[in-house]
């Protein structure tokens, strides 16, 4: 951490300030100059609080060098974290694909989805049991019977399930839930992670629409700190002041997560966009991007699906876009979907 | 709603899509131009998904002429709400000012900072208990000893306090505070608005850093549609790409909140810049902009403050703001602070 | 065009309005409904002005159906156009990769990278020689010299070049220039998009950062609307609240571009981040997103590089994403480069 | 400037790097901790090329300490810069008006507009003759002819008048305009800039509507490298994912760049938000932030105006905002306007 201290400082102030920090168990190193005196704070600076250095009088500007999480570093985990879900297994050289339709419906609606996505690839099975929607007036998931009828096409196919938590009132509702999934409004709901992270679940985190890849990270750094070790990283899309498509796809975390943490990483195309006819080009552009895995909502009937069916691909259409991602897999240095 | 149909459409499938709308108790217009057909639905439209409309292959894009907002929307409800807190009035042509620490430390120090705040003008103490922070190697608060240290200031003072709720696993222990606020980072923790909609509390309302205005006000609406009916707005800075400043207040929101709802809007200055400096300037501009009252951060020791300590500014520095905007209030139809 | 009237207007403003659009050449359609009057405004509005008709004392919003833009707009020119430079062809089922360093430096140095980047199955070359620069105290290329220069690395390998105009003092100096860029801070240089609309030359229209798809759409009707057919659209990134990229690469534009517009559309990753390790994963992602092209930075010598070297790649990596977009094409509708 | 190198790094890179420094003129400090190596780099570093450094194979991270701009940096010149146009003061304790019509359009209605706001309080004259327009197809202003009209309304009234520069080739044209305007659109139209910094006029300089402060800083140092000295900034909202407002004002920017720079900081609330309505809660706002003027549109008749009606306001309404600014400057360390 470099603290720049103000030309014009009182000394008494600027000796308190390098007490502080030596009382915090770190090192300092000063360096004068002609515009401006500089403290090299040497130690682990990840619970100095930077913004209370930022408001002391004596203080022009402060800037982090070491990056504020660890667990999700790289740096002391360099390996890639691989994880397993009943075998099925996400980061390294394995490509996974999440399908399934925006919400469970019925019984029938997410078995026959469950069987056409697992035939053509797919190896994880999404499905919205709570819902988070913007108008309370809006449709807001089957709720418990949601996850009932998952479990059912879990039965039927085999396939791990992958399902949103809204609240800690309904941890106990996912104990049989293989993947909790953490969407992207509660990405900083701290108390929701830090009671999910004591679940011992595979848990897909996804990127808040207004979070920088930090905050981001810091939020499995919630989890982890809490015991779970499994987080697969989920980019959905930032907001931009762009109104043609709901929200920008940042294809550019992708490599930049690979270098930053070792947790693998998932793009979800369909809530990115808003629109199904841009599902297939992403789609391709993700894997392009170095991407673990897809999430990709798939319906068997997207005009009367009760919610977000503009994001949602038939069956057909997601049948050949796995087969034009197997061909691109190995130029990304992963095995192809058998 | 307008929806526009296009050029190359199936006719059947136009007739189906005029029939679903039908079937919502809606009327439909069709008019055919040169390049598009256009279909007005008429109606309460706040319960049509929009995004399954524009997923149609017929349609080329769908625009919502009502606001989806009703409970909250000035249209159905022209007066000023005027908010109630044992007697301290928020709305209409009063001003009010919320101060106090960001965090409570000691009984000392949230007592020391509510006397002087109520010296100089505030009639409502804030402090936080329970403290959203981007690190989980932050301090999160003192969580209930918190709120028992509020309450022991309101005691003394006499003020009503307002603090920050994170989780619906503690809505007991708000049964005594006054106005339950929902942070920026949980504005869309449906299942927590819902929860804290039925509390028959008043509620201060954060913007989230990323929410539209609509979304802001659909938030408000979960709430009221849970029964809650004194909701106070809380603009307190949008992200954008700048970076000298940790949000971008928003002003321009305040005299567009006053036209598309009823409901009281207040500012808070402290967190929207994350710097002291800038809480006077910002304080004042909040004034003119037409804010019905501000919410400010004070500490009677910055550099010890546990938390956020950039934000705050001192009682004299406070008592000297609120002078300023006394001479303001007349200017924009507010009644000056006694 | 859709105008939402207020529910209480006055009957001889609304009737002040119609006959002013009428006036116009347009017809209206007036629908009468619960909580507020609409009209329909039928014709060509792209001439009406949006943000007069929304301050008018009656009027509650405005909402445009057609697109602005006409010569730009796949509905009226359903195929797409293919842009024919010196015979290498941009748009339709052809993929191009124009390549070369940031900036022109010596001859040396632009004929070797043209070679190489040749060798490697870039078709076109490129190199700055007006130089954007942020800093005036920054290197601002070499200008006239720079010009000579590619035109001698054309002479050599006969590889048409593309090369950034700055101001219309220029425009004499681009006579041999075969593409003209129009940069993302030029992207309304209103002044300059005019008079580079009249050299009767292919034109790269690159995005602003802070640009919507429909502003950028704009901007080429301009060029368009002064007798220019051929316009290449570039997507070079867009501003975001993200610090650790310069830009976020906005891949969804591609296939939304596609839709509205019938000109061809490159994508530039090399300025996107910022970073010369994620010019790889972007350029494949660039190709599945179904870019027609593509925009790269190579350099012989990144250390030594006089300006944006940190984008820049070396000439072997470049020859392997060439190889690895070659694997791609036919998944995206596109002929192999030879 | 600090320059972060990698833990695993090559020696013999890292002595070209601090070679490379030096030779430079600049001094560099190594510090080695666990688990990265730092170079603090000394002396006048606003040549380096940031990104050039950030490239190298070794380097982690690069952060400047210094503010890459000099001429308009506090740092360098403490005093205030007080702007001096033919008497009227811009800067210091001073707070002027400039007023007038979106576009000039005939001599009765700029000679008429000019009166009625002189009447008001207003000291300086705006009014567009060349208009940057996002459609070809809009009115593009009077251009040569409006120039003339403001000149004879300058005769008229004695005020100084202010208008828009768009290209290179119109400097002759503005040999008798007071203040040489650069719109948000030219805010990094650099040859525009350096030309406009050799004509020895004052120079209102708009911030870019996706601009950091820092980069509109770098825009004034173009202008000042080129020998000028009088540079107004003006605020005029960046662009944000909010859709109500055109653009989002941003008051923060007015006390940091007080911090920041000598120069003079106006605001624009007409361009800003684009609703007329929001001009006078938004300017009472400016001049609470600080601000040292305003910048307001004014028409004689808001529904004839052939463009940006929508942002104009009446005479009257004009001269009621005056009388509550006088009201608020001497809060705000301001001499009241006569």
């Amino acid at each position: 951490m470099i603290i720049i201290v103000k030309q014009q400082h009182d000394e008494k102030q600027l000796n308190n300030l390098v007490k502080w920090i030596k009382n915090q168990g770190l090192g300092v190193d000063l360096s004068v100059g002609a515009h401006s005196t500089i403290l090299g704070v040497v130690g682990d600076t990840s619970k100095v609080d930077i913004d209370l250095v930022r408001s002391l009088d004596i203080v022009e500007n402060v800037k982090r060098i070491q990056e504020p999480f660890k667990c999700a570093n790289r740096k002391f985990h360099p390996e890639d974290t691989i994880v397993d879900i009943n075998g099925i297994k996400v980061g390294g050289d394995n490509f996974q694909i999440i399908a399934g339709p925006c919400s469970v419906e019925t019984e029938k609606q997410i078995v026959e989805v469950a069987k056409a996505v697992k035939k053509a690839g797919a190896t994880l099975l999404r499905g919205g049991a709570f819902k988070p929607r913007t108008s309370p007036y809006s449709f807001q998931g089957l709720r418990e019977t949601g996850i009932d009828l998952l479990l059912k096409a879990k039965e039927e196919t085999g396939m791990p399930i992958v399902t949103e938590i809204m609240s800690v009132r309904h941890i106990d509702l996912f104990k049989d839930v293989d993947v909790v999934q953490i969407g992207a409004r509660d990405m900083q709901n701290f108390e929701l992670l830090k009671e999910v992270g004591k679940m011992n679940k595979v848990v897909l985190l996804k990127r808040g629409m207004c979070n920088t890849i930090e905050e981001w990270l810091m939020s499995a750094e919630y989890i982890m700190s809490e015991g779970t070790k499994d987080i697969i990283l989920c980019e959905r899309g930032i907001r931009t002041f762009e109104p043609y498509t709901r929200n920008t796809l940042d294809l550019s975390a992708i490599p930049l997560l690979k270098e930053l943490t070792h947790l693998p990483v998932v793009v979800d195309p369909s809530h990115a966009s808003g629109l199904s006819r841009l599902v297939r080009p992403l789609s391709l552009a993700s894997v392009g991007s170095g991407a673990d895995g897809l999430m990709i909502e798939v319906h068997n009937d997207p005009k009367n699906a009760l919610c977000d069916g503009a994001q949602s691909i038939k069956p057909d259409e997601f049948e050949q876009i796995v087969e034009h991602i197997n061909v691109m897999l190995p130029l990304c240095g992963k095995k192809e979907i058998v």
